[in-house]
């Protein structure tokens, strides 16, 4: 892989994207009439349920702060993918993958909230991933993001926070980037992500600032400067991930 | 509650419907591209994706048989209720209603089938219920049963089955029928479910024939007069959900 | 099988019973010494220990509310069938048919329970099958019932509950019915439940009344005609063991 | 307590016994008609069913080795006790007191059992306490000792183990003692248990030899000529012991 | 074995010591800087991390009672024995080995703490084997004992418990003996305790009182001559271990 | 924090070092005689014992590929923190961040196997925190790669692995970098930890390569001139580590 990416000279990549493109991105508000917010995300063929239930009150360790709290669950629906896996509830037990994803979507959606605006409530994200084809992870957080303001504005406007609190300081998104065959690419699909060999996910604020970065060599290491150009395609993504879900939201902040 | 039921001289119910009037009813195929069959049903708000994996071989108990074999797992997303409950993956168990509804899904559709002719194959349905509003274990029926007729289909065409075979006996449905208020209604949303008196659930074959029969009383036991009466607006249910069935599969059967 | 069932002109059963005749059932009471209630109740080979655990206060949800609460545990020792099963203990988690089984029997008990009469105390049943030979729930729910009583007229003698109070407000017992070799048999043994082609559970009051009505196919689907017999069947036999639960507890109610 | 006990000179016992007088004690075989072997002993109030399963085979790491196997799982059901306890299959755990018993109790009846002579069969005892009151698990390990002789019978005329094989090389039986208010008593029941400064369940072969010793200090240490005396009256326990043991048995060994 | 044990007429044991010889025992004090009290034990090879964490308050059923309590962990690092077992974390059950060596060491601790002079406070002894010789639960009792001591110094500095209080009436140690070959042997190392044919863990108290005594024959039943040989050489080692715990505190009590 | 650190002009660090420097760091190798590799690593105050267990085998997923598999498992000794965790094996369940741990440090040594070399042989890294002061799992990470290496060399000189072959192709350490007051700081103490405003910790390879990133904005974002610092410390820091291993092996590699 070379320190620069672009279209011209590039292959076209298996569903005929350049490297620098991401695949469709919807993002459907108001999906279940239950939750105070919810969204169905896409990233091409991954498809991701994101509910957003706000609940008065905190944690036992948080009460009396004044502040409030903000948590996620992922989860995979058993076939979600290409063969059905087993059933985490069945099993038992819930596996790694899945704690530590729950994990980096909580932290990422905290990084952008003024829990002393919002107040003493909680909101939980359940990330449901109706059908897998790679970055489900960083959709989740996408989705998670906008079913976050929708269940914060009704919020509002059943008193629960005030109306003029902005417990949102900024909005948030992730993307996956790659390198795959030597080039590097965003927002892998699961073909691409398994051939890849170094995989990274990048959380960014909508002023391109970093939540979270993660990468990892998948099979050799690499080197610095891969590092850098896989960081820049990665901010590029991100800031039109923001542009999607300001639009969706309907032009807030 | 009067032995005879029917739109004449009852209130109208909170949806607007008459007594013996189904919900809308949707049967959406080819939801997912994983599965061998997949089928988003609804009945009104009910929402539930139906997955039928197919997989060759079957349980160790059942090797050399020469019979296949049909199971179901149900489950709710956390935010598929008006509050949120919690995940069973995450509290270690599945809770008895959860068993319960996948052991009947599983019964039901095995009613249909002739293992004979589906060979050593098995076939897990996978009922995730999406967004609840009462009668969500006989959505989850009527909407696997589509998908496992896809999923046979695929089998035939990608020949793990004969394509002469016909696995299938008849197509199976599923309605909830209670008496609230006195009054005998089919196909209960959440809110009349809460106030039911006499809760059943029944099975019935294409050819109005039982697979199973689940009553309960939930308040006042009932009287066989009230059983009959039920039964009866069952059976008319679970006719036109078979018409509605063999329309979305173009005809099967 | 015909519509209609009788002695006459049928193969006797495999214990020369005849179709409409319940096994030899006994109901010991005060058989631990430790419960407030508690009875060996036997279906002929089917022995089931049913205690019941009568204590002062509610579950949470129901604190304040000035009523009761009734509910019932299931369980069958490793060795009470034919070949030894794993301890659920053991395996860590409690099987589907356990829970749907302990619901039920719950269930039944609180159709005959006045809560408002019961006041704030709690009565766990917890039936233990010592013994399974077909039956066990049906043995459970009518053993249980006069363990209830007991624990009932226990809480009254220490002053628990209002001496004049009526918490139950009749007797439950249960039955299983089931066409083999197309005739309709009452309470089928091991042998005759594992050939049924129909199976179904019966719960009633002591008025005739139904609390619960679960039917399955477990081959052939079955037709009205056969289910309104079966239905006949169930009721004579409820009949029989009401008289048996009052004659038990000495003339009660 | 002083080093010598009897009968002489010491306050009679809360039932009227003496200080080394054993509780009534029964042993009732053929208890249930599915096991290899089953025993409903009783040490007064205590009651235990014990049943053996013999199945062919060992487990993994003792095939091929021509060598048998038996092990012990010991239960309470929740009502055996004054109060009513958790169900461990409910709470999804087994309790360490469960385990350490279930342990011993396999850990008794393998010092009496010739493996060789057992052939590669497994017998597994269930000792399930139904009523308890005190020296539940010396109950069991008399008990099962019993149930594994009918159960080794049985394989030996169904050709299982060799009819002239010795698979049990001698009877074992077990029994509590314990220091009660400085006096030393014979198979405590459980208000003498709870009341004991020192408490020991002693294991002993039918020719006086001990399998376990497990003696525990529940408030003061205590000395060497406690245990001395404390050992003494458990050794003469447990030939009473053997000859009830060989007595059901019907002069067996 | 005969009825005297000595260094004479002995053949050398595996590791060159006596029969009546301990193996090197140290106790290593405020090895961790984070618990209240913390001891590395080893006794030989076996190496054990004693850590007591004390804390204000007591369990639920104590509270009010003025009284503390004291209770142990025990655990074994995977690796810490010659072949990796698997982490019981992993297994999501605690084996049945873990809980009766819990449930030992609290026994053992607690025999020779006055709760009153407590106070109030909760201590728990970690007891985490980091490599297993033999002996394991032996050392981890003579340690925990060492890191209470500290914990109990530790509470009356930071006024947690009365300076002149005396919470622990005296000092408690644990060996194990065995016949080995016929011969009687004290604290057995690994190869030792899988040859001997009786296994005994004897805990006593600094002068010289037992608080547990635990004799197992594992293949031959053991004859009282053997029992009372066996106390003895265990009445020496505690004695012996006594001496070492009051050296390592330097000259407490 | 500017785009620039070092020792100059910055306040000295809670424990004296200057902000690029390492905490005292030790690799005592040959900690445990049962593990084919143990090293017993501390970065300062925190300490990791490492095992490697190598067995020959490998998962059945791998079988008959002619490669090997390396995995890990981290955990924490409940005492190993300021207040007591509660044991993963009492509560039943693995945490998350043990889960995200093990996987880390799995996924880091895996980047310097040759599986081809290693051959069908498996090693697992047993990592347990003794105590924690910050830096545990980059402590784990350094540590379990010598004792991998350890026993890689075991294996070489028991024959399993070819004594040419190169099962490591290098050295892979690990270090914690971070934002704290605006100063980026290398290897982070618990107290820095708690204070970093951004969490960094980088995995490399000897020739200064990336196996993994992670960085956690745990205040607020951080933005792209912060990173680029935070890796040029890390690398800095990896590069003294490397160092330090090799020195440990003896001049391995």
């Amino acid at each position: 892989m070379s320190g620069t990416y672009g279209p011209t000279g590039d292959a076209p990549r298996i569903d005929g994207r350049t490297p620098r493109q991401l695949r469709p991105v919807t993002l459907q508000r108001g999906w279940s009439k239950h939750a105070e917010g919810s969204v169905l995300v896409s990233f091409g063929d991954t498809k991701v349920l994101c509910t957003a239930s706000l609940t008065e009150g905190v944690p036992r360790w948080r009460k009396g702060s004044g502040e409030g709290w903000v948590t996620a669950e992922y989860s995979m629906l058993p076939r979600a993918t290409n063969t059905r896996g087993d059933r985490e509830s069945v099993r038992g037990r819930i596996g790694g993958r899945t704690h530590e994803i729950s994990r980096l979507i909580g932290r990422s959606l905290r990084a952008v909230v003024d829990f002393k605006a919002l107040g003493e409530n909680t909101v939980v994200l359940d990330c449901d991933v109706l059908q897998a084809d790679g970055g489900t992870r960083t959709a989740a957080i996408t989705g998670a993001y906008v079913a976050l303001a929708d269940a914060v504005a009704w919020a509002q406007s059943h008193k629960l926070v005030r109306a003029k609190a902005q417990p949102l300081t900024g909005t948030v998104s992730a993307v996956s980037v790659g390198i795959v065959g030597g080039t590097g690419l965003l927002d892998l699909c699961y073909e691409e992500d398994v051939r890849a060999e170094t995989d990274m996910n990048v959380v960014c604020t909508g002023d391109g600032r970093f939540v979270e970065v993660q990468g990892t060599a998948e099979g050799e290491p690499f080197a610095r400067s891969e590092l850098d150009a896989l960081l820049d395609l990665a901010v590029g993504g991100c800031a039109e991930l923001d542009l999607l879900q300001r639009e969706a939201l309907g032009g807030l902040q």
